[in-house]
């Protein structure tokens, strides 16, 4: 299943000449240099298993908002008829959001150009909902890493295991078109995402591949509950912790309350359409107050208090007792 | 001097076919169908002249900074000795980068290529220092621009005005290897810059391409001078109050008190190398006393205190006078 291409240092002489998802313009295996093998140490050890949860409400309508949101950009002619390529995160709601591709007949089977697939992929496959995966690496738990070796005479052309130079390519992922699909833990009135540190401090994950694909993508969304820890945490902030997306690789937000379309919006119209498709409702009013507090600026924030509520949860372990009067 | 070339919506069936910096790959106008055109205006009212001060010591021990880093990217084997293609952002600081090129003799004569070419470029086209300029915008002064008008069989063959979509296309930057020099009007501890908006809230400029060129880059260098407005304010802050880089897309920041190199460090190695290197030495204690409030954690924050630094500004017009204690 491997498709090993080494591009040169730069300058490249010439392109990758990847021109379709699954395309294969390597060789099957890594050449390496027998004199510099000094020893081979076989392993059986399996993966860690990867733990998946079962969907949720939360979860579920996530998915749906993001698969409907998607066929309306194939209505409109955005996205052509016969899709682009998906590349999809990690994680549950990045699974749901596969799933949910699955459900909706109006969807056209679809190749992925990724950087990580996991079970959900083995699932739409068979089901032939995915017609072809380009990946980096295959994260699948064991049950479904032994599907993939049960079956492996159907899998091979569709799954392309390629250097993450590649998978991740800045080149081939303009050309093909990739919608990327990547999930925030946070995101501010304005677009930015982060997607790695809690609080601004707390490493939860790396963002792997998501730069690269944010950057490049023709579409670029990002996905997130509304809420975390009970309601204790708003995924949409006044600002960020932590900034990994800027609003320049942020086109589109979705939560389990709805989409919020960026794309050609002034800064007010971003705050305005995250707060009342995204936000829940909890946190609506307190959002609309802060923006109250903002200077009038081409973007209105008060340094002051933008980030207000990640010092209240911090002190007062619930964002939703913030109170603006205590920072202005 | 055009060269008009105009991919396909995505997904595109071909490479875009530029291997050096000056390749011309589609026509030297723009077609467009007759019946369209429904009249002429021609018009002979010049270009608003740009405004450039003189050097003066800070650009230009900016410039001397960045030209050396170069030198020494060259000597180590990063760069090759042919040297690698420009881009380089606009305004003071980004022309005395440009003209430190221009005097130090080690560096071999460069290819541009830019979304913006300034009178430099001009300048060291006449020098031999520039071989090529690629770009998909002249902003010259009425005097530059005269230089070009008057010259124009020198200068037809190294300048190449290309659409936007071309001259930053994330697939020619990373197959070039181009070298992206921006400005920033502000970086954090840990590399993350604000390059639009004063203060997070008052728009300076636009990003133009620079997040492309930053994320698709061998090598993405930010400049900025360590303090502006008398040193009331530093470059160089706890965390930017806008962020239009993340900390993933920027590798090496200086200002005129030298290099930050932050490839392969840790968040705790980036904000040392910043303060030590690139922060004004008014600012380094309280940069340093700012890491001491942070959590023990992956990145060291304080949310609380942040965005003191700027808050301290708004109230007291000078970021010296922040007192931590009075956010904590």
């Amino acid at each position: 299943m491997h498709d090993v291409y080494e591009p040169e240092n730069p300058p490249y002489r010439r392109e990758i000449p990847i021109y379709k998802a699954s395309d294969r313009i390597g060789k099957p295996y890594v050449q390496v240099d027998p004199k510099k093998v000094v020893g081979i140490v076989e392993v059986n050890l399996p993966n860690e298993p990867v733990i998946f949860k079962e969907l949720d409400d939360v979860t579920r309508r996530i998915g749906e908002n993001v698969a409907n949101f998607l066929l309306g950009d194939i209505k409109r002619g955005i996205i052509p008829a016969t899709g682009l390529p998906i590349q999809s995160g990690i994680g549950n709601v990045a699974n749901a959001v596969l799933k949910a591709l699955e459900t909706s007949t109006e969807m056209p089977a679809l190749d992925l150009y990724s950087e990580v697939l996991q079970d959900t992929v083995i699932d739409l496959m068979e089901l032939g909902r995915v017609k072809s995966g380009s990946t980096c690496s295959l994260s699948l738990s064991q049950e479904g890493l032994q599907r993939v070796y049960n079956n492996l005479d159907f899998f091979r052309d569709k799954l392309v295991l390629r250097p993450s130079e590649i998978s991740n390519s800045p080149e081939v992922i303009r050309r093909l078109g990739v919608i990327a699909i990547n999930t925030a833990i946070e995101v501010d009135l304005y677009g930015c995402v982060n997607s790695s540190h809690i609080g601004g401090t707390r490493l939860m994950n790396g963002i792997g591949g998501s730069g690269d694909f944010a950057r490049n993508a023709y579409i670029s969304i990002f996905t997130c509950p509304s809420t975390l820890k009970d309601g204790k945490i708003s995924a949409i902030v006044p600002m960020v912790a932590h900034a990994d997306h800027s609003e320049h690789d942020v086109r589109i937000v979705v939560t389990e309350y709805g989409v919020a379309d960026l794309r050609g919006k002034g800064p007010d119209d971003r705050a305005k359409t995250l707060i009342e498709n995204c936000a829940h409702p909890d946190y609506r009013n307190l959002l609309w107050d802060y923006l109250k507090l903002g200077k009038k600026a081409h973007i209105s924030h008060n340094v002051a208090a933008a980030l207000a509520l990640h010092t209240t949860f911090e002190r007062e372990g619930d964002m939703r007792l913030t109170d603006f009067n205590k920072f202005i």
